[in-house]
């Protein structure tokens, strides 16, 4: 190591050290939750879901005792210290001394993997829901392996449940990580009824307070979002997010905006449709789409210039 | 491990073992594909599609031969168990008994690894395609290494091969797979000519029975889509999606949808149009823009309200 | 290893040998740059920035300079040879000979890692940007764990930084690495002031020649792009990408196109807006969405057909 290496870095470690000293030094470093330990969670939780598909393969239906057995004392050895984690942390910060976390943690962790059978039968109409609504699934296999919609919805479903049981920080990270892989930014608070479908799914955004009823189809772009938020934390726990009823479809690129739009039973949302207001049930919502300018690059092809406007 | 711990463990196993037997526990699970292995197909393959770029470095032309040999014995081992496993699990579905998976297995993966060099040679034009069309390109280099539109299509190449080849889940997995990755979503049914570039490409969608010619240019969110999903399964293998001759650019945000549309050469389709019927050849179409509304904030900036339209 | 497959193995072996020799074989392979070094380096430079969130965590304050001397040693190490890399394979391919690659990598990576304590300072602002702006962060925590926003941004600032210093391929690997993870994809020549806030950010496009002031706001699918790039290479280093001026707000899925466009001070650019021209100081844009269709399902429920327009 030369010298003048020796000297650089050792100047630039004090600069850093000092910035750390003066700006953000993690609060309570000690008790912060691991992002990499929720992600391992969450890929033992869909080997849970789906067994045979993710992780262990080969599994027989006589002694899959054995392997869930196993795979829940993983799950709950890791996800209980990070669900301390987050509550320690949570409380240091808020200035509360006298919580038991350990058995804060314990309760949130038994509540939480009784959930996943019923999760499970929800994701099973999920992946049904994918099958009836896609021309292009070859069958529910090809669905639970790689379609980014179910993955995201099944992520939301662990995700919510902690969100319910008002576990800090885990939630969120679990839902970013699902928008991360998958494009579908879904806040773990938002409440998603039975037998969803997201369909390709890159760009879709739905919002802490959105409510979703049963038989909903989306597709990729969709934004279920708030109107303003130039309130910031003002607006924290408002409702700010539409509510869609049962049986409502949102085709690519439609924005529904606001915490009191209520989107009706049955009601059918058009590609690129801007919405901000009610819509009555068994309503379809068309956009009447722009003009459409065409130019013909030469004469003998089409005519010079001229306007063609259509509705779908 | 404490009483109440064994307790709660087991009677939680017990009602997620009930739960798999009751409910879509998966069909021949012993003969289900494995996505990592699939995955690791991937990027081995990538290797051999770029040498010197992923993988192992510092190659010499001259002694390449052994790297190459040594690559594909593995690609072989991973790509035939798998498409062994494919076909098994497809067989036990349809109640065939009589395949012999491995020779079919054996069949499919030479067929498939004899195209690799007109894939790589189509690829090289790809990478020529981006070169050419985006000023923000360093050189090829930077393209191979980085860019997601390339990455997405060299897999949808690979992956449309096993397509044609009648491979089970195994496309759709490494589609999926590309999809989650630049968040850009081929289906490995699409055909696509040479020369072909996406540009940026988040929230790209390109459906099973699209069919797009040579010299392509696409950008950022351009959906080739389906009018409508609603016959669901009745639908399969029907032509859906739109064709795309020669010489097309599709600029950022526009959706062309329906199997009847087709888009002629040298057309050139504007941001954000929405087309759901054929243009012909030479064409320019562009959106004749919203109307956009000014409000200024303060009248000594801009006057108090005002309209202003263009056409770009 | 039976005959059939070594004879079948040799074959194709060789066919992808000649095809190599014939084209596109990497240009001095022996110093092309790794991938997966420049990506390890992006997840030790993330640690550096926010100790304790990422890699080792219960850090002390007092004895954390042992934990950055570490880490710096490693970044140095990986960074320095990939930089070193990069400068010998352009040299190369621009036929310079005289270069000492050395020597420029060591003045580059010092240059950079002081500019570490600036970049997290600004980093620093950017979390209390999310955290003002968004209803939905519970906390500060939350969004250093998860927000994509953030990540994409905290990257940037890396890669900018590499790239003002003429770093050649490793700049855009970066920012393409970003871009594959979170869906926003910005140019690693991008300006970016302080106390910038990316919401959602999925389809997020920020070209090369941007420029953005201070405390400016965007949202998920916003485009600041070029207005044509039919140039091609010939555009190379033009001002081709938008200027926006301190505390702009773009809202979703909006455009703004073309390097003579200035989004003047305070401007607040509505959802879906698609803008190529300058806008002054302060003033609002909103789109006139498209009418909507209305068609109830039921004559009781709505009348049989309605048009509304609406503004936001």
């Amino acid at each position: 190591m030369s010298q003048r290496f020796q000297e650089q870095i050792s100047d630039i470690v004090s600069t850093i050290v000092a910035s750390y000293k003066e700006n953000a030094f993690p609060v309570a470093s000690a008790s912060l939750p691991n992002r990499d330990s929720i992600i391992e969670s969450i890929h033992m939780l869909r080997e849970l879901l789906f067994p045979g598909y993710f992780g262990k393969q080969n599994l027989i239906i006589d002694t899959i005792g054995y392997h869930v057995g196993d795979l829940l004392i993983k799950i709950h050895e890791k996800l209980h210290e990070q669900i301390g984690y987050a509550l320690k942390h949570q409380a240091i910060k808020n200035g509360e001394v006298t919580l038991d976390a350990d058995k804060k943690a314990d309760e949130i962790i038994y509540a939480f993997l009784r959930k996943i059978p019923e999760i499970r039968d929800t994701l099973i109409m999920d992946v049904q829901a994918a099958f009836d609504g896609d021309p292009a699934a070859g069958d529910k296999d090809e669905i639970i392996f790689s379609y980014p919609g179910i993955l995201a919805v099944s992520i939301h479903r662990l995700a919510h449940e902690l969100y319910l049981l008002s576990v800090p920080l885990i939630p969120r990270i679990m839902a970013e990580y699902a928008h991360i892989i998958t494009g579908i930014d879904i806040h773990p608070g938002a409440t998603i009824g039975k037998y969803f479908f997201i369909d390709h799914g890159t760009g879709v955004v739905i919002g802490e307070t959105s409510t979703i009823g049963n038989n909903v189809k989306i597709y990729q772009g969709v934004t279920l979002g708030a109107l303003s938020t130039r309130g910031g934390q003002n607006l924290r726990g408002a409702k700010r997010h539409p509510t869609l009823e049962d049986e409502v479809t949102v085709y690519s690129g439609a924005s529904i905006l606001g915490g009191d739009t209520v989107i009706g039973k049955g009601v059918v949302i058009g590609s690129n449709a801007f919405i901000t207001k009610s819509v009555p049930n068994g309503t379809k919502v068309s956009v009447k789409n722009p003009e459409l300018l065409f130019k013909g690059h030469s004469p003998e092809d089409v005519k010079e210039e001229f306007v063609l406007d259509w509705v779908i």
